[in-house]
């Protein structure tokens, strides 16, 4: 037994730790039940896809107790008021909250978050509802081009509409989760499926007329992104949504969204190879090559691939490549072989080899980058190359994708953008590539668009009355659709070629994504 | 935002539950943090082991406040006195704990349980001593017939001792870990690991005159396994071992125990789904035939295979196996393809085949089946065969391992065992198949030997003065080594063709498991 008292001092140690800790800090303030369900809605809303539910920094840095309680009431009132430059945006100056609010969360934060609950297959599969059984929909698709049909998100109104990309029609518009992050579609396109950042999952038939929601689940109770099973021989079966609270994914049928399985993405970060309680699991793409998805899970900075192949017998697998930590989104390179994601609290893109299976490269671009899925290219000096965009300022990187070359994997040429970007795109039929600069406090409504084979030459900067957001071609690829981000919101679909503005699709409410179904398929950038 | 109230509604709900659920229960106790620290030092030594260091049950039954809270104090005082017929001792009946100590803990249970510490790279690397580095090592083996030692764990005394086979000497005793569990040889069997119940691993170096202590490392803060990597190209290379707390299993390399990897197995039950907190590691086992291990995942029933091929390019692949819960020991089949597990509070066998990568059967045998590694040979009417004995009941459960025959992965013979058993052994050049009845309270003394070719015979029981506990065969296999588990202990060697005993080694406190190096490396049983 003698040894027994060293095992266990750690234990003890644990116990003491709030009182010891807090000797030195502010007094830790008081909220009514009422106030503290109101300030958690609030810090959803607003404050943990940066900063994680628990708060231990992801985008955004740590504001635990522990932190936050070594400043004033008035001090954190004041970031949350004005932001800071780091990037945390002035919430009350901005108008998004009042001074009530503003005191209430600046309390909120300096106590102890309160423990979510868990979300296991109980929770999801009560929650699942079928809605058109299979052998009730549509045998035949309809007679319209759909898929040149796009997906659009209108963020705010918690809705997603299906626009004809031939006769440019709203055709049908529908109920999805709050504040969808993104739309992807089925490995044969007929299936459109929405995730909400309230863990809803949707899945639209585009065969109906119009377009209807088949089948809907909620997989977590905070959550950013959704894929569908695209290798041959898995087209349409598989699902999978992955969640940022409780961090996990689940896989579900592709026909049916019925729940299948759900695992956990807790662990260790890659580097330190601490304990993480919440690995968040961001982007997720699907492997044409393999039946696998990989997922980027942000926190520990972990690159799953997991195999789908086997789940009829009880058994997944899972390949767990060490990355970069705050993985966010990505996309494939142009040979759909090699997955760039960008971890971008850490300024990188790490590239990931799905036939190796294993870490490429983690090559430092600019300030938080921020691809989407990024854009791929010929350039006319070193051929193949992928860009992404940055968060943190106004700059396109753009990396060599050609493993012939010794420039390979390496940043070969940066663009000065007008402003923070969100999106970059382009098409293998263009001659341009598009920027917005969405999070630009001056710039916000001006699209940038490179030229591809003179590019070195100045880009043309298009401005708009309102905020524009996020590009996305058409089937042809001769058409940009961008996004007018207001309440009173419409589309506006450009030449490619002049630049010009062809129509303008209104009647929306603060549209953000669009996802042309052809180009979601092929995963087309 | 109308969507967020309903999103939000379960983490109020979460925050609320402490609350109104204690309401019909009784009163909360408290404890001085002396008592706490005293409590929770018995919890981990008496009571973890069965019932989760969360409390959430696995071999015992689910003991949390909201459990523990509906009896009185008096009430659990009596079960932690007096013990019940589910298995549990009775602490206070069998000297164990005093009167205080006994109320001291009852009121201990009804405590939310104290928030146990990480232990994660950072603590396994500072806790790793490099004894004696590779380039001071024998570069030649000893001249004795090492492969015939034997390492024997000396439990309650925290000490390993090196036996030599052919000489029945005790050529080294060494310091381990507290209370060690398991003893496992790498592929070429010169190192010896030794695995705590604190977590302790020890690496102990058998070409060393006399064999000593090379290298040590504290995995976690309560643990029962360890193993090597034993493919071809990677023999020596890799050691495992795996956590009860926290719930993880740590990569360090084979020649010092320096950690390279954390991997945590906290995910979702295999059958409800469910998020579970602490899901144990219990036996692993080394493939043969490919670079793989097989680990149990006792409270979630996975089977985990990690592939170790890739961890130098910072990857590792996990297949996760559908089984059953509460998985703890296992062995191979004679043909080392596939994997039999002991899922011991649900009376079955889990059966995982390493090719197809998948569960086979699951098998129902008797009350808590505890196989240790279990026994192979081939049964004169049913072929090869694998057996298992129970704690639960006088009973071995042997199971056709024949795939060519109909009867394969079910019980095709029942032996009535004098008592309740931990262990089962034979050898291939054997004919005798040895139990040991130590968890018997009357039958604690005997050991019961079956005849292979008279499969229908009564069984010879042979009795000692002490209670006998765990076999084991030299590497000739005409030898069966036999421990006196007593403070006053002893080796009993017996041969195996006579059933006499041959020899007998004294000087030994409290020995309890033996590893053969030979039979340990090859997986002989």
């Amino acid at each position: 037994m003698k040894k027994l008292g060293t095992i266990l001092t750690p234990i003890a140690a644990g116990l003491m730790l709030a009182g010891t800790a807090s000797a030195a800090l502010q007094p830790v303030p008081t909220l009514t039940d009422a106030e503290m369900k109101q300030s958690a809605e609030i810090y959803f809303d607003r404050c943990s896809g940066c900063h994680g539910t628990l708060r231990n920094g992801a985008t955004g840095p740590n504001i635990a107790p522990a932190k936050t309680l070594k400043k004033s009431l008035a001090k954190l009132e004041k970031i949350l008021w004005e932001g800071t430059e780091g990037g945390m945006p002035g919430w009350g100056r901005e108008g998004k909250l009042n001074k009530a609010q503003i005191k209430m969360l600046a309390k909120f934060v300096q106590i102890e978050p309160p423990a979510p609950p868990q979300w296991g297959m109980p929770e999801i599969k009560k929650s699942w509802k079928l809605v058109v059984p299979v052998d009730k929909r549509p045998t035949q698709p309809p007679k319209a081009n759909w898929q040149n049909y796009f997906g659009v998100i209108q963020r705010d109104a918690g809705k997603v509409s299906i626009i004809d990309g031939d006769t440019k029609k709203i055709i049908s518009t529908m109920d999805s989760g709050y504040a969808v992050h993104i739309l992807r579609s089925s490995a044969s396109g007929r299936y459109m499926y929405a995730i909400g950042r309230d863990g809803k999952a949707t899945m639209m038939d585009l065969w109906a007329t119009p377009p209807n929601i088949v089948a809907e689940v909620k997989i977590s109770l905070d959550a950013r992104s959704i894929d569908t099973s695209k290798y041959k021989g898995y087209e349409d079966k598989y699902v999978v949504a992955g969640g940022y609270w409780p961090p996990h994914y689940v896989i579900m049928k592709g026909d049916t969204l019925e729940p299948i399985r759900v695992v956990s993405t807790i662990g260790y970060t890659y580097d330190t190879q601490v304990y993480h309680p919440e690995p968040r699991v961001a982007a997720i793409v699907s492997s044409h090559v393999k039946p696998e998805w990989l997922l980027n899970v942000k926190e520990t900075g972990h690159v799953l691939l997991v195999d789908y192949s086997n789940l009829e017998n009880g058994s997944i697998t899972e390949t767990t490549i060490d990355a970069e930590r705050f993985l966010h989104d990505g996309g494939w390179d142009s040979t759909k072989r090699y997955f760039l994601a960008a971890a971008n609290a850490r300024d990188t893109i790490s590239v990931i080899d799905t036939v190796e299976r294993k870490l490429v490269a983690n090559i430092v671009t600019g300030t938080k980058p921020h691809p989407g899925r990024g854009a791929n290219w010929i350039d006319p000096e070193f051929g193949a190359v992928w860009a992404t965009v940055h968060l943190g300022e106004g700059l396109v990187s753009i990396i060599s994708t050609d493993t012939s070359k010794k420039t390979a994997w390496t940043v070969v040429r940066e663009w000065e953008l007008a402003g923070n970007s969100l999106f970059v795109k382009t098409h293998p039929k263009s001659k341009n590539v598009w920027c917005d600069n969405t999070i630009n406090k001056t710039k916000a409504k001006t699209l940038t668009v490179f030229d591809i084979d003179h590019p070195t030459a100045p880009p043309q900067e298009i401005t708009f009355k309102k905020t524009v957001v996020h590009l996305e071609y058409n089937k042809a690829g001769d058409e940009v659709w961008v996004s007018l981000w207001d309440k009173d919101g419409a589309i506006v679909v450009l030449d490619d070629k002049t630049r010009k503005e062809k129509t303008r699709i209104t009647g929306l409410v603060a549209p953000t994504g669009k996802f042309n179904v052809y180009n979601t398929v092929h995963d087309i950038y």
